[in-house]
């Protein structure tokens, strides 16, 4: 079974869902055949590189929140995330565009380290004292090569702003077409959605129902087949 | 979409096969959305490592057809594979185990580099005068560094025989629940499965008709989505 989860780094919801999410899996009896996916979700895509504001800034501007409200959303977020054994700063984070950290688990993607990467980029964005948005391409090189990734692999990707933004921008589309209209999202063999961090039996029910419903395939009929099997190989009539 | 497909290096239909999956797929629209993942199988997993014999003495031996049979069928095989411009060694070829070419697959899906590597273990096997089981490791090596792979990272699993050998099992046990019992089998979204080295024409009609028919997805429901979106973030109500 394959689990896809489209989520943002800037998103808290993400960061907490995915701990939920994999409480669940750890309890799952069939956690060794799920395999999992980050799809990349950016949650303000029209933000430049080096665009940079605190985050209760970003709450206040963007979707007009009260300064008080905005840090209490924060303090919530910060509690939620605590009862999922996880830090977060409530204050004093950043905002910033996370276009190249998604591009660079694309390229995690495809060396087998997208879920090393991704906590890793979490936990820089939302435990940690330094801004993972204002120190530069070479805090994110560090966090690469943290999971496993080849520095001058992650510097080439970062020096390219073209390296794996089509596959950025395809996850993207697919997540609209999917009717994903926010993060975290979760898709289950391509069958079940699940919206938001969920608590953890949400998680469970749904990896129950999605194994035991898995569909049979429907065969599309062609000519002979020309297969081997334990018998030997077809040798084609005529 | 996603396609995988189970196929053996060792089966000559696996490789006619390819060939023809990925001409329908250079003529499909949505090609660039579609993922293409190989899964294994091996025809003969019984066979232990370094028992190679000739495909002739193989196919009389263990499938009970006179030589003369066995080398019709090889013909025949070249033709077809001939026709779909690959190249095939109807005679001299060796048949051995696959197991370590598997698990140098399972170690190219981790790097991307699978498709990349199958297809040079097909050229190795159907097509060169060196044989691929009997040149030993190095030989392998050889291939996955052609392939894009590290010398390094490929003599580690070659020398350690349970490296990866678990992914081969799982992808075996995974098609026969699906039903396959010879190779190449493809399976569609998990949704359509394809069975043999079916003619484009039948590779088309099963990636239009899974692309159109791509269901959608089931919402598992929780409590309220803790999610965020354009709008922002949810704050929890109590």
């Amino acid at each position: 079974m394959r689990v896809e989860i489209w989520s943002d780094i800037a998103c808290p919801w993400c960061y907490v869902g995915k701990a939920r999410f994999e409480k669940a899996l750890a309890a799952f009896p069939h956690r060794d055949r799920v395999e999992v996916v980050h799809r990349s979700f950016e949650l303000d895509p029209s933000r430049a590189r080096g665009d940079v504001q605190p985050v209760i800034t970003m709450l206040t501007k963007k979707y007009g929140m009260s300064a008080a409200q905005a840090r209490a959303g924060e303090a919530d977020l910060g509690a939620q995330a605590a009862a999922e054994g996880l830090e977060y700063r409530t204050e004093g984070r950043d905002h910033g565009s996370t276009f190249d950290m998604h591009r660079l688990l694309h390229l995690a993607k495809e060396h087998g380290r997208q879920d090393e990467l991704i906590q890793l980029l979490y936990r820089a964005n939302f435990a940690e004292e330094r801004s993972v948005f204002t120190e530069g391409e070479e805090r994110l090189v560090e966090l690469a090569v943290a999971a496993g990734l080849d520095a001058g692999d992650a510097r080439r990707v970062l020096a390219d702003p073209g390296a794996y933004a089509e596959d950025v921008r395809a996850d993207e589309r697919e997540a609209a077409e999917l009717g994903a209209t926010g993060v975290p999202f979760f898709v289950l063999d391509r069958a079940y959605g699940v919206s938001g961090a969920q608590p953890a039996e949400v998680f469970e029910r749904a990896l129950t129902q999605a194994w035991g419903e898995r569909s049979p395939l429907r065969p599309v009929d062609g000519g002979d087949a020309q297969a081997c099997g334990p018998d030997g190989c077809a040798v084609p009539q005529g």
